[in-house]
């Protein structure tokens, strides 16, 4: 049976190669292969079905997830896969496990923090999973604040152990993914206390359960924290809370790579400089990103799918209605996010060889760009989740009211999505510390240090003060380089009147307390700079493949003419630019939308995504939406009978007014 | 035993008299005790429990609701409440159900449209119950485009009857609230075809099922669409399907108030004017802006309470750590909402005098106002609707970490919520209707027409256009006239620009569809306006209690130099103020800030929510969190077993290396 698509004709007005945009996408062509290999071994496996997910009851939702992720790792050893495939196969299961903790930060902390002697000892078993781990930072009183957490550990000399222990309610562990059900050991951050002296919080590699027969072992409570937003979601993930009644711990399960315990309980700093956790931290920001760019251009391919498929007003004469697509309202909250999606692709990408060049750099011993490195990650996890969170979001309402239902597939992206805003730093609090670096860097302009790397601009700080946009017509707002002068002087700009009201201040962190509403907006504007800079910076490399390259350029300028569209006052209010210019930006904005319209089908076919793995009725490949709409409903467990589970009871009492009678 | 009250050291520094504030946020002292003893009411009785709500399978939910609402109406029964004591009773058990569509459009619809003989037949069994209706308008195909939907009426002489048939697939009913499962009748939209003429859409009185087994009647599919975005949320209610095979119905159930079919199959009007219609669109929709202050109010209560339990970094010398909502970040983000639930407040209060003078007007054959009246209530209920949705979300990320467990109750407020962002109206659809009407205001300046009520600043346009803003210093921007005359310009200046763009287009339409992006700034500009000046003149009234007054000036003010900030580009762009104003502009509101912070505790007291209302651990009124925290967890189904399912047939023999002989 031949398959319809109901989206050919939009297929056939792209004006690019898309298999070459999906090889940019991928990063690579080898890339792609893996990806399209894996993804569509997912897809056509029935024992990763995930329709049913959003309806499954708690209980029968976990142990589903235990199945898959059991299963999946089967699959992995059976196909003999690669580490690389391994993990592609993880992602395409799409579904939150205990297998993401255990592969994505027990094993991480491990290698990171322990001694050559504890990866001996404990990789081995984490690497064929005969002890599974998670990773116990968190408490019920303390997230942000990591240097405030209360949970002890105590050395006791006589036994050479380490006693953990959780001396109030709110040093509860709670949240760890993995923790509440299935690790079997953990990695526990407690604070080291050795002869009375507390020096603060280190890592322990701590066993929470039986092996035999998985029971918690004694001294240790361990559970479930509850129910989490959304359908399905997170709550395939037992996060966990843990408490400790002295639980003692031999002392060569401390993580010792940075500090140790000696025999006798002196606390003592190896060589090994403690900077080199930056490189994890650089790691781990980078897949965020990534992971950003990914759940982004997702929502984006559902919303622009179902907008093409979607009519409605403005038949002429009879024949059919509008596509919504056509439509610039729906195109000026639409586009400007996929664009957003390759920017963030980019920019992820550009992460990637940045966590190479710091490593080079952290083993050679050279730390000098440690600070720019840092803040700059750190503001890009912020930007990139906090934009993908509300796109998500933003896209489900492109949906209209089908964007609510479960099966539009929307629902449950946003709230899997969400917790990126707040998990491995909230995101005020990691733009208050890019606003710290910014207000540093500020106040060593003209010192003879010279800023580096993405706060480079700075370096020019006078020419950036004094610059005034000379553009005179709509299309000089396609030109990187005015564009760039633009955004570097509106960052600029804004740091410098921070730094200037901060002054005012006789104490500084009062100053930098009241102002930080203000220092926010600041940081912001520096990572969207630096955003802008690396897709531009994208483009000046050779990209092959017809129309590809000219398609990114149009997706970049959509993506820094919205933000200034956006963001105009703080361009006009540090006179950067004028408002005549502001609107011609949104003059060539708006024709850009128009460039966009007929090869937007075909830009978010390059994410390459299967039918499974999209999870959605509304972003089918094919746009045979309502009829699937249609028959989905009737899985619903309501409709298992036409008369509802308790009409006799109680709608019947009801309509025959006997509800006097009635027991409710 | 004497309960310990975390936040009493909060409440005693609030500088005005909380319980004076509660009868101005209930509206009157009368409103505040029936409010308060139906409240009380409703949390004492153990049978409205909710705190499981989030937990329970949808056919258990779906059960547990119609239970609960039909407790509810034994009780208003039991009880002889009042219609509005009733309402009062529906709203606090706060969860969504059939009688919500049964007794808010059912009813309205047959006695808005419906004849006398109609009311007499009909309004009796429905006033009891003895009949369960809905409102079966939206389709498959069409939501937003009512004149677009595809179910027929065909008025068969020869019977005197019409037949009601679904035409395609997409014609099928979707989405109407109580249609799947419960409602044995409905009033059903379909376009009304007499001999051949097709007369547009009409209501009709349908039955649906069975008054003796609930059983559907012939020719009549019915069913649920499945399950909806959010834990607990919506899927309380059996949003349905309803396809109609040629089911006959008499003449006299087409709803005749307006236009009718006459025994002979001609169609004809009455003498009843048309817009009678448009007082129930504004009764609505008064409604619905009601409904965000009450949402987002709950958010804010929340997420305040929550922000002063919550402690993190800055302890001095081994001191507590400082209050969440001491830091300027967090007030920056929660006190402007704060704001907005008390200018939404007072803003629906004004829509309720609006629809009382609206309808006298109308009675008295005046429809002179109704354009700008219904240009009010269309942008009023989508900036109402959208900024309580993205707010709620706000509060919820406020709150951090545990904002995402549903015991916050932030999740299922978000979800339940967020559906008023596109029913009764797709938000940004009516935006564009506010759109048109700006543009017709502009296009007839100077003609002599005076524009009237909430548009009448378009009258001094002259003024408008020229006048700058003669503010020196931050304090001037608590002048309220300095206020309005920014934000009056502000608008005019946005609609006048779109205007001009609009005139170089040959065809209209076509410019107003390629400039839709823009209209939609201006629309929001002057919807912001008339919340603005509401708030405004709702203090020119004497409002009693110690320091009520000042507080409410206090928020006004938050309120609209938060949207002055935000928005600042509008403002300085159209040259209103100049960057130097807007800065102190924002100077004033970071003072604000700190004149609010002693009374954010009191301030959302004030909407004296019970803590069964609220439903959040968060928001408890004692404070006493982590130790309610921690027991909910374990009342999750996954705490049943300390191991769990799924361990012996998945975790063991993955740990165990016997993954191969493994059945998965």
């Amino acid at each position: 049976m031949e398959r319809v698509d109901y989206l050919s004709d939009e297929r056939k007005r792209a004006q690019f190669d898309v298999d070459a945009m999906k090889y940019v996408w991928a990063g690579s062509r080898h890339a792609f292969e893996v990806s399209d290999r894996i993804s569509k071994l997912v897809a056509s496996d029935p024992a990763f079905r995930k329709d049913d997910r959003t309806m499954l009851p708690r209980k029968e939702l976990f142990k589903n997830t235990i199945r898959k992720a059991t299963y999946a790792w089967k699959r992995i050893i059976e196909l003999r896969l690669s580490e690389e495939e391994a993990a592609k196969l993880r992602f395409y299961v799409d579904e939150p496990a205990f297998t993401d903790l255990h592969w994505g930060m027990f094993i991480p902390a491990i290698k990171g923090q322990g001694t050559d002697e504890q990866h001996q000892k404990w990789l081995p078993f984490a690497y064929k999973m005969q002890i599974i781990g998670c990773y116990a930072q968190t408490e019920l009183g303390h997230g942000s604040n990591v240097q405030g957490l209360e949970t002890t550990a105590t050395f006791n000399p006589k036994t050479d152990e380490f006693i953990l222990h959780s001396p109030t309610l709110t040093s509860s562990k709670w949240w760890p993914g993995g923790l509440g059900k299935v690790s079997t050991h953990a990695v526990v951050y407690a604070r080291l206390i050795t002869d009375g002296k507390d020096h603060g919080v280190h890592g322990f590699i701590v066993q929470l359960r039986n092996l035999e027969d998985h029971t918690p072992l004694p001294g240790i409570t361990l559970g479930d924290i509850g129910t989490k937003f959304g359908n399905g979601a997170y709550n395939t993930m037992d996060n966990g809370v843990l408490r400790f009644d002295h639980v003692r711990i031999p002392r060569d399960q401390m993580l010792m790579r940075v500090s140790q315990v000696t025999r006798e309980g002196k606390y003592k700093q190896s060589d090994v400089p403690r900077q080199l956790v930056y490189g994890t931290m650089v790691y781990v920001r980078q897949t965020i990103v990534a992971d950003a760019s990914c759940a982004l251009s997702r929502a984006v391919c559902i919303a622009t799918r179902y907008s093409a498929v979607r009519r409605q007003f403005g038949s002429q004469n009879g024949g059919p209605e509008n596509q919504v697509i056509n439509y610039k309202t729906q195109q000026s909250r639409l586009f400007p996010l996929l664009a957003s999606a390759y920017a963030f692709r980019f920019v992820g990408e550009w992460l990637k060889w940045l966590y190479t060049d710091v490593t080079q750099k952290l083993q050679a011993n050279d730390f000098s760009t440690l600070p720019e490195v840092h803040a700059c990650t750190a503001g890009l996890k912020s930007l990139t989740t906090s934009v993908t969170a509300d796109g998500i979001e933003e896209c489900r309402k492109l949906c209209g009211g089908h964007g609510y239902l479960c099966s539009s597939g929307l629902p449950e992206l946003f709230t899997v999505y969400v917790p990126a805003c707040t998990y491995e730093g909230d995101n005020i609090v990691l733009l208050l510390q890019v606003a710290r670096f910014l207000m540093k860097t500020a106040s060593q302009l003209g010192t003879g240090r010279q800023p580096v790397g993405t706060i480079a601009y700075m370096g020019r700080i006078e020419r950036l003060m004094q610059c005034c946009s000379d553009v005179q017509n709509a299309e000089d707002w396609l030109k990187p380089s005015v564009v760039l002068e633009a955004f570097e002087a509106r960052a600029a700009r804004m740091s410098v009147a921070c730094a200037r009201n901060l002054s005012k201040f006789a104490n500084p962190e009062e100053g930098f307390a009241e102002l930080s509403a203000d220092l926010v907006e600041a940081a912001i504007a520096h990572c969207q700079l630096i955003v802008v800079s690396k897709f531009i910076e994208k483009l000046q490399q050779d990209i092959p493949g017809k129309g590809v390259k000219k398609q990114l350029e149009m997706l970049c300028s959509v993506y820094y003419l919205f933000l200034l569209h956006k963001h105009q006052g703080d361009f006009i209010a540090t006179s950067c630019i004028t408002p005549k210019q502001a609107s011609l930006a949104n003059d060539q904005l708006r024709a850009l939308y128009s460039q966009v319209r007929p090869n937007a089908i075909a830009l978010v076919d390059a994410f390459n995504y299967t039918d499974h793995f999209l999870g959605s009725i509304l972003g089918r490949y094919d746009g045979n939406v309502y009829p699937k709409l249609y028959e989905a409903a009737w899985k619903d467990p309501l409709n298992e009978s036409d008369i509802p589970d308790g009409y006799h009871k109680y709608i019947r009492p009801l309509l025959k007014q006997q509800l006097r009678a009635a027991r409710l």
